[in-house]
């Protein structure tokens, strides 16, 4: 089997869905793979790295799709964090690393959006303001729901005899509110932008 | 020593200081405490109350204090946060638990000081959203601030020769930025606020 990058982080993916972020060690990515830890860190230096690329991996499809308005990329960032388990933390990690370039791409996706979500030009230093707060606010509001997800799904399967139905239900069930209420909070941010464009607008 | 459950935080609270979260185990706790794990699940429940209970000893500064506004709120939150290392992890995933009282008594203290910030009354739905927009954002604000800083302190740390004031020193530098970050997108919430009490205000 020939090693690489994409192989490691694909299989780093994996462990991840199965056994959460603590447990996603290189030790366990090496195991895996059937090679010596020392094989991986040519490729990827440390866990630090390996986090950075799983988070690259998640929030990928999100930076590849075609700039649209600022609410369906929230929701579109969300469904990303969501489909992997502890995906909002790992994606917090990996994305608050001094200099990661996909922070810096996702920033500059996000003022895109906010700019074409507004009437008026906003100025530059207000536009990375509202997209360091929207990136912000969806990765923390969706850290909550998904801890909130895993914790019911956790409690739901530690009575043994409990069928496992009831948890996905409740899942579902709570779908739908967090998404409202995350599309009603960058409301908020698009309408306070609005606002401050406005007034430098009416200051000229 | 008689156990009790203000005993048992504290502990657990010094411990996350020196070790962090995942290696705050009860198990550690109750060697700390010189007693048999099974003394302490009378008091607390499992690592998820663990977990809570910490979170609780971090929040409860902030609630204690008299409501203010809106961004004095943020920012004496995200201070208590900074204050304990994996704070802002430890209390996204004790407040995100189902029903947790401070939760609830965090969104009503948010909900009193957003109402004071505002120009017109706010309707009550249109707050709710706003208080979780501004938990939300601080909590996941910080988290991506202090895992930043942690990252830093450790890369800092691991060449063995370096002495240790460069990395207190770009964190001191890094603390200034963050606040006013933090601060104009506390801002673009209470404008957003602000802009739909106005036109709910208008629509009357």
């Amino acid at each position: 089997m020939h090693l690489h990058r994409d192989l490691i982080v694909s299989t780093a993916v994996a462990l991840l869905n199965e056994y959460g972020l603590a447990d996603t060690t290189m030790r366990r990515v090496a195991t895996t793979l059937s090679v010596a830890p020392g094989a991986l860190y040519w490729h990827i230096n440390n866990k630090q790295a390996l986090i950075a690329a799983i988070a690259d991996y998640i929030v990928g499809p999100v930076l590849d799709a075609p700039a649209t308005d600022a609410t369906e990329l929230s929701r579109r960032l969300r469904q990303r964090l969501l489909a992997f388990r502890d995906g909002a933390e790992v994606v917090s990690a990996g994305l608050s690393q001094v200099d990661n370039p996909t922070w810096w791409r996702l920033v500059e996706h996000v003022e895109q959006s906010l700019a074409a979500s507004v009437e008026c030009a906003a100025v530059p230093e207000s536009l990375r303001a509202a997209a360091t707060a929207l990136i912000h606010l969806t990765v923390g509001a969706t850290t909550f729901e998904q801890s909130r997800g895993q914790l019911a799904a956790f409690a739901a399967a530690a009575p043994p005899a409990e069928p496992a139905e009831p948890a996905d239900a409740a899942l579902a069930d709570a779908a739908e509110p967090a998404t409202s209420e995350l599309e009603r909070a960058v409301a908020f941010i698009i309408r306070g932008l609005q606002s401050t464009t406005v007034e430098d607008y009416a200051r000229k």
